[in-house]
């Protein structure tokens, strides 16, 4: 059993109005000196494997296939 | 300036059926042995500070009160 995660982050330069959302309420709710928020995803995956090196590709095309939008969004990878 | 990482997860037990409709459809795309995928949240903040202490204190009560759902929900603050 592999535990991995995956992150999903848009691109820099890719607009993300729910982290600007974020952001004015943050500083509605009075915290002071919020620069910037940027909101991604995270995939908590396990998988019956005992091949890391195949495990880690698979992830890979998964993210490619499924989990993320390479246009806009970048993605990385952690196997436990 | 200081960047962070807040990390937003399920708790254990609460139902995903998210994660769910990506495991059937990782399934659906013919990776075998997806076990179990469970998907959270992630926010990328730049703060304008100098005190590490203070920030972390921040992120921690941003959680509390905008970011997270503390009932259903676990939070992890990193910062660079």
């Amino acid at each position: 059993m592999i535990k991995a995660r995956v992150t999903v982050t848009l691109k820099n330069g890719v607009l993300d109005p729910q982290g600007k959302a974020i952001e004015h309420a943050l500083d509605g709710l009075g915290f002071a000196g919020v620069g910037s928020v940027r909101q991604g995803k995270v995939f908590d995956i396990e998988i019956d494997s005992a091949d890391r090196a195949r495990t880690e590709a698979d992830l890979k095309a998964m993210c490619d296939r499924l989990l993320a939008n390479t246009v806009i969004e970048n993605y990385t990878v952690a196997i436990d």
